[in-house]
């Protein structure tokens, strides 16, 4: 493509965000489209930057890409300033026989892909976070990182260089984005609007959906023992849970999964489970102070791994990032500038590329 | 006392406008001092007036209060308009077998003292309320009602007709009331500020005392069953536990109880417990929207009975309505215009009188 000089970025998540970010520093002038631009899935999550935890035999492609852009995350976050990122670690902490099983799953599979991670005992463990209940055993995964989501966020919002739009985006291609209030034209527009991705672009309909998250902010109380040092994960009752400390004190506690279309009301039965959940893994939160319940949607693709590509109709599609939005903005806005310079695609973007979703052509149904 | 014209009313809750609302209606040039106008305990309570299933051998002042007030209480409401007042009545549900062991207690004890109360099956309980988990048997008392107390505050303070000063009170007496903008005069003083009366007159630091309790507000979703038609109540692992619908349809689930002294905070155990208990009494609020967590503060008193009278410096006291304050709110102020008219204690205000905590004068000690 032609150098272009007015990007549009749809979307002002993490992943919107990010890539205005990038393009206006390098030259570009940026119009950022979000209708409600303080209710992005990255404003709701928990700020685990966690590849390794979150790796599984058999999604090889997510983890590289994941650890792609978590080594650009120190410096990411230096340029903007202070982030709350917390270099402390993630433990994951099991329960009963069934979560060790799993743990020795894991363990394996990082030790033979040579990722840093140690397995220990529950007394080890509770030696590392005497907050813990009951646990059987764990493993200790330094490299896994967190950022205080919402300080990122209004960082990221006020170093942008872009101007926002809050409005509706009811069309767009790859030369101009449509609002309520008329179509403007681009040189280059980017979809990143997250679980709403799938509505915007036909190319994107089946491809990325939405499921609902629910997550709790807690905070100690007067008395009542600290939050954990690490980002403590663990599995109660069959569902994930996740502990991540801020720096400030406040604990937040996510996340329920539900297909549940475009709802994001906070249900009576998440916010049960996630508080028993926490509860049983850190006794001593049930004293800390429920301080904000919220509900997001995740844009979940159909394998894990996000969209980052050119669509057909020329738009530059960034989104399916699933949980991982955080983590892989780094990397997103590196694959957007590439383009956007007129880049080969980077080696580690490829297989997120968009043309492993159209198997068969549309017309062949 | 002579016929005083300008009147302070220390407390902006249920009691405090009450008062103010009827003292301004008498022709009275009425004062409300409250620093945290919508923070009352009767602003997070759940609405019942239920003098009838809060009954308990022993405590027949109580109830008989109760009665005096709720005969008031159509009156009352249709005077400041749509209060949201509930007829519909409340049940009672025992869960298990001690549960039912207690309400064949309060039956025979309401239907010795001649008090509508019905005695039904499970089965008959579910005819009436399909939504109802497993029950083993229940009461049905339809003579206690429920207010939408956020409704009927809103219009009290509308209508009150009386100047209000968001100001923390630091001293008052007979003829005074100090904030940090000086001392203003008044031919009579009112105290209601609930749990807060403690603080603010010596000769109720013994008396009254805070009692933090936590609170849920529910809104049905799309497909999930709509709430009870009564108000329901049952004790969930010994815990009591109350249902209250609103016509918004809204569902009110409370409350903790917890001696915390002024602590506000809403915790995660007292969230999770009552989720826990509403769920087992009404399964489909699962599904609901969580729209509000809350937190208040009784005023407790050492009997359960408030404190309706004159103290000795002259101030009069209304407080220590405990969990009664909206119930007793037309009973209250009945007593005090009575006594601003200079007329005789009403015979239903006798046991309630502030005489009952002086058996031995302080100085004794």
């Amino acid at each position: 493509m032609r150098n272009p000089q007015q990007v549009a970025v749809v979307g002002a998540g993490v992943v919107g965000l990010a890539v205005a970010w990038r393009a206006a520093s390098a030259g570009y002038r940026v119009t950022v489209f979000d209708p409600d631009p303080g209710c992005s899935a990255s404003w709701v999550a928990g700020g685990m930057l966690a590849p390794v935890t979150e790796a599984w035999p058999g999604e090889e492609d997510v983890l590289e890409l994941g650890e792609e852009s978590l080594r650009r995350w120190p410096d990411f976050a230096a340029e903007l300033g202070d982030v709350g990122l917390s270099t402390a670690g993630t433990v994951v902490a099991a329960l009963d026989r069934g979560d060790a099983d799993q743990l020795d799953v894991l363990a394996g599979y990082l030790s033979r892909a040579g990722r840093e991670a140690e397995r220990v005992t529950g007394r080890e463990l509770r030696k590392l976070e005497p907050g813990l209940g009951s646990v059987r055993s764990g493993l200790l995964v330094p490299g896994d990182l967190a950022v205080d989501n919402r300080r990122l966020l209004r960082l990221l919002r006020a170093k942008a260089g872009a101007e926002f739009v809050e409005a509706e985006v009811t069309g767009l291609a790859g030369d101009h984005v449509e609002t309520g209030e008329g179509i403007r034209a681009f040189d280059a527009v980017v979809l990143a609007a997250g679980a709403r991705s799938g509505r915007l672009h036909p190319a994107l309909a089946d491809v990325v959906r939405p499921v609902k998250g629910e997550i709790l902010r807690l905070r100690p109380r007067r008395g009542s023992l600290p939050p954990p040092g690490r980002t403590v994960r663990a599995v109660v009752e069959g569902r994930p849970v996740y502990l991540v400390p801020r720096a400030d004190g406040e604990l937040v506690v996510g996340a329920t999964q539900y297909e549940a279309g475009f709802d994001t009301a906070v249900t009576a039965r998440g916010v049960r489970e996630l508080l028993e959940a926490a509860e049983r893994v850190f006794p001593s939160v049930a004293e800390y102070e429920l301080a904000e319940t919220a509900a997001g949607l995740r844009a979940s693709s159909v394998d894990n791994l996000p969209v980052l590509g050119e669509l057909p109709d020329g738009v530059y599609a960034a989104a399916g990032h699933h949980r991982n939005g955080l983590l892989l903005a780094p990397v997103t806005a590196d694959a957007v500038l590439a383009w956007l310079a007129g880049r080969p695609v980077p080696d580690w973007a490829v297989p997120a590329s968009p043309d492993r979703l159209r198997r068969e052509p549309v017309d062949a149904r």
